[in-house]
């Protein structure tokens, strides 16, 4: 991949570069990152003309390697104010790397009130004019586009969350089933919106496979690779059978899974929405339990729930989606929960925002605690619609806490906490207030190590280790995260030597390199300190690393514990 | 003054203490400022149990000198998350003088959900439950208060908007007639509002004068004093005839005067909103043009604006409001205007905030530029009845960009720009930037240089001496907020020297002490080197210190100029 495609929005022009040296050894997140901080102005408006949102595959993406086709999307954060990195399945990821395309830079913004699509092909970009699809859903996109150029060609879009600049708005990208998977966090489908782009089409057509330095090298690393995600117990038998909502009964026997806007650490209806019982009723209601979100997943954590009549109602239904919907909310009724998760991905819409925006709008009254339908109808008529209650929760948690004068406000730099309670699972906690991207449980996720004793056991409840285990897995992800491997490779890695050394290998044969394990902690280190001083020219300073007050005085059930950090403990965190 | 009175609204206590040492020579925001700095932890929520909200008349309130009524208000602000002060007319500081009260500081948060009133008097400080006015707008409050207590009795208040905790909210102090003057900016109103406070009231009954270390020397300063301000052209003459109003034809000739939300400098209807325009209808319809905000005031610079009935509508009616409301959302009516000062008042919500917001709401097509009646509908129907869109309004013009997307959002820290071009008035526009409270004209009014050519003349439109100028007037002003000495005093003492030396001839007088002018000048920069490090401790950095990106790129006419200082030229500010 050495293509660098430009967008220029404010004079619709487009240019092709080759790739520069310094950024030729970067892929997804380290490369998204890194083009956000040398291009764009860090005080900058992100949905002005100075953002630039930028797409990039993974350095493995488009080879054989297993669950290697993630999509990078960067830029900086309407959200948060920060830099944001933010990765999604489907298929773009691996077309963009046929196309020899290193990444895709959208920067500007038109000056008339108008809308465009990009089609990107071996020809190079275009800008078009959009009108007929403008306003609509994600679904009508991709029809729209599966109808006029077939099945095959990636679809990279944004509903009308989006095209509304809401906070909360997510990126929608196509799976080879045609159904949607997210650049979830941080608002970039707002930037995108602030573009004037819906949506963006990839056609692999004409483009050869990806090329490989060392191919038979490769092959016995990708086998080496592949065995280690089908050995482990969380990649090759948990999150295959029971999905990520695996967690909901793990998290609710810890006390971390955060209940009624994070009042408790249980909640009573888990068994209800738990990944068994939700297994249980796909099998029985002839739904798919097993589903990958790109080409080359072997771990296949996605499903294909379906609703009593066995009509499909959606996929990459999420334990955080579950937790955020069910347990924070007190709704203990998947279907409801899953017409939601249908509802936010034709809308556009982060699901884990949506689920702390839900818990907060109850907090606020404007809406009882468990309405489930209640839930769905702001979703289908205030956020879907635009109105101005829509506009106030389409906007984030933090926006809801502001227009309704509340302190209960469960975010980190603007960014909703995801699904583990920061008081019963410490080391998460210090992944939340100091990632370079506000609340992110994927962005170190120490929840593997506190709770599911993946690559050790640090006890949960104390202080002890968690800095540094924090710090140690937002290194890793961060060069994970460069890879376009998915997150969940981490497992094995943590608990399996040969799993890391295969991602080296493979690494080294894609590019005939001679890598080691340390370069790949360098690389992780230098991602991290690039996004901290682009945050910092920000205006962030560690002032901003902190958890809301209400941690540190409310205890929470069943241990009782409190958010215990110092703010000199915190701060260790960057003193590396 | 020597008492300090805490209330604990947490636990329903109250306190009188003595004030300690090192606040003895502080008053109004000098002492305001120095409490909150000691006693918030910045990175608190300023809706929270941490925040405080306190209360001091200036050094010179309760004497015979003119001017000298002013209260300040001090809290971390939830609409910038910066320190802030806020200072207004009325007649409860002249009371806390009498009654021998340096500060008022009310702490915690109720945790149950009820109301309360405090009441203020020679015998201490008493919390109440309060019920029946919960609720209403300010004019009932002063109403009842007035029916019950006597027309003698201050009164602080709160109207639905501080209920609601929105953060345009401020805080009315009634005047000796039964109006309302407002601490208006910074939304100080909903940190009342959080303490769950909806009105304080002041009873002088029994109390003493305040006592005058040397009656003789006193009165002959105050007798120089108030000479300087009726012998100065603006205070002695443009204010007391066309109030604060006078400015709309000033600035517009100048073209600097804010047009339909900072597109332009000049605005077409000037002339029908103009304060000669004012004036002349004032007098046609048999209203006051002439009016004071507290007892002693000399300058008389508010007014009685009457219907064309010759009912009255309302005072305090001031030149921000009215180029807010006016040029900045092209309504060109000031029967319309004056409406939406009544209605703010009552409603108690910033006039200069909600000007910006309603030309952001404008922008974000709410409603059509030059509704006048629009924008009372938007008042009274939205804001008044805390509609979700009422919710947006009422959280500032910023909240408003962001609920509808917009980048044209005239802001700093979150607050809304007043009166005054940055771009043609450059001195102005390193207040906005650098002022330690968000943009406020007030914090140092480099207008009165730039164009009224008071205290010497620095072109507006060159950038050469700007940053000298706004430092100095910041410093001055600090200071003169720390006497109770209205700001307009600064006009004198800008361009007469004895005006300068009777204030601090007053102050020794008045407290046997022998101060010289390089203590007032060094007490302002005290104060600022002491807000500012509340605000770096809360994560605020030079980063923050910048006007909204449009400022640069879009040139403003009739002088076509853009807001062209670096950063680097701005961050000069604070080395002093």
């Amino acid at each position: 991949m050495n293509k660098i495609y430009r967008v220029n929005m404010t004079d619709l022009t487009t240019s092709v570069e080759d790739c520069p040296a310094e950024w030729a050894g970067l892929g997804g997140r380290g490369l998204t990152s890194a083009i956000v901080a040398a291009e764009v102005p860090p005080a900058c408006h992100p949905l002005g003309p100075n953002n630039k949102l930028v797409f990039s595959p993974g350095l493995l993406t488009g080879t054989p390697a297993a669950n290697s086709g993630r999509l990078s999307a960067g830029a900086k954060s309407p959200l948060t104010g920060t830099i944001k990195e933010s990765n999604a399945g489907g298929s773009a990821a691996q077309l963009f790397a046929r196309l020899d395309i290193k990444a895709l830079i959208i920067e500007g913004q038109p000056t008339e009130d108008a809308w465009y699509k990009l089609a990107l092909s071996k020809d190079g970009v275009k800008i078009e004019k959009e009108t007929a699809l403008v306003g609509k859903g994600n679904f009508a996109v991709v029809e729209a586009v599966q109808a006029q150029k077939g099945k095959k060609t990636g679809v990279i879009s944004i509903g009308p969350a989006g095209e509304w600049r809401m906070k909360a708005a997510n990126i929608s990208v196509m799976d080879p089933d045609g159904k949607l998977r997210s650049h979830g966090r941080g608002g970039l489908g707002a930037v995108m919106g602030a573009k004037k782009i819906k949506y963006i089409t990839v056609d692999g057509e004409g483009a050869p496979a990806v090329k490989i330095a060392d191919p038979e090298k490769f092959k016995t690393a990708a086998r080496t690779f592949a065995k280690a995600l089908l050995d482990h117990p969380v990649s090759g038998e948990g999150l295959p059978t029971y999905g990520t909502n695996i967690l909901i009964n793990v998290l609710n026997e810890a006390g971390g899974l955060p209940t009624k806007n994070f009042r408790y650490g249980q909640f009573e209806g888990h068994d209800k929405i738990s990944g068994e019982t939700m297994h249980d009723i796909i099998t029985e209601r002839g739904g798919k339990t097993k589903h990958g979100c790109h080409a080359g997943c072997i771990i296949q954590c996605s499903q294909e729930y379906v609703d009593a009549s066995g009509v499909y109602v959606t996929s990459g239904f999420e334990y955080e989606t579950i937790w955020g919907f069910g347990a924070n909310c007190c709704i203990d009724n998947l279907d409801h929960i899953a017409e939601a998760d249908h509802l936010m991905d034709d809308i556009g819409i982060d699901s884990i925002e949506s689920a702390v925006i839900m818990g907060v709008a109850m907090e606020a009254g404007i809406l009882p605690w468990g309405d489930g339908p209640g839930v769905n109808r702001l979703l289908r008529e205030e956020i879907g619609k635009g109105t101005p209650l829509g506009r106030i929760l389409g906007n984030g948690a933090a926006e809801v806490g502001v227009a309704y004068g509340l302190t209960r406000v469960p975010v980190v730099k603007g960014q909703g906490i995801p699904a583990y309670d920061p008081r019963s699972v410490k080391g998460i906690g210090i992944t939340y207030a100091t990632s370079t991207m506000g609340a992110d449980h994927t962005a170190g996720y120490s929840v593997a190590t506190n709770i599911l004793k993946v690559g050790g056991d640090v006890d949960p409840l104390k202080k002890e280790g968690q800095v540094e285990l924090s710090r140690n897995l937002q290194i890793a992800t961060a060069a994970v995260d460069s890879t376009g491997l998915c997150l969940f490779v981490a497992f094995p890695v943590l608990d399996i030597p040969e799993a890391l050394t295969a991602i080296v290998e493979m690494l080294n044969a894609r590019f005939g390199l001679s890598l080691t394990g340390d370069d790949v902690t360098a690389l992780g280190t230098s991602i991290l300190k690039t996004e901290h001083a682009f945050n910092q020219a920000a205006g962030f300073t560690n002032a901003h690393d902190r958890l809301p007050e209400f941690f540190a005085t409310e205890p929470v059930p069943p241990h009782n514990v409190v958010w215990d950090f110092t703010d000199a403990e915190i701060d260790e965190f960057w003193n590396f």
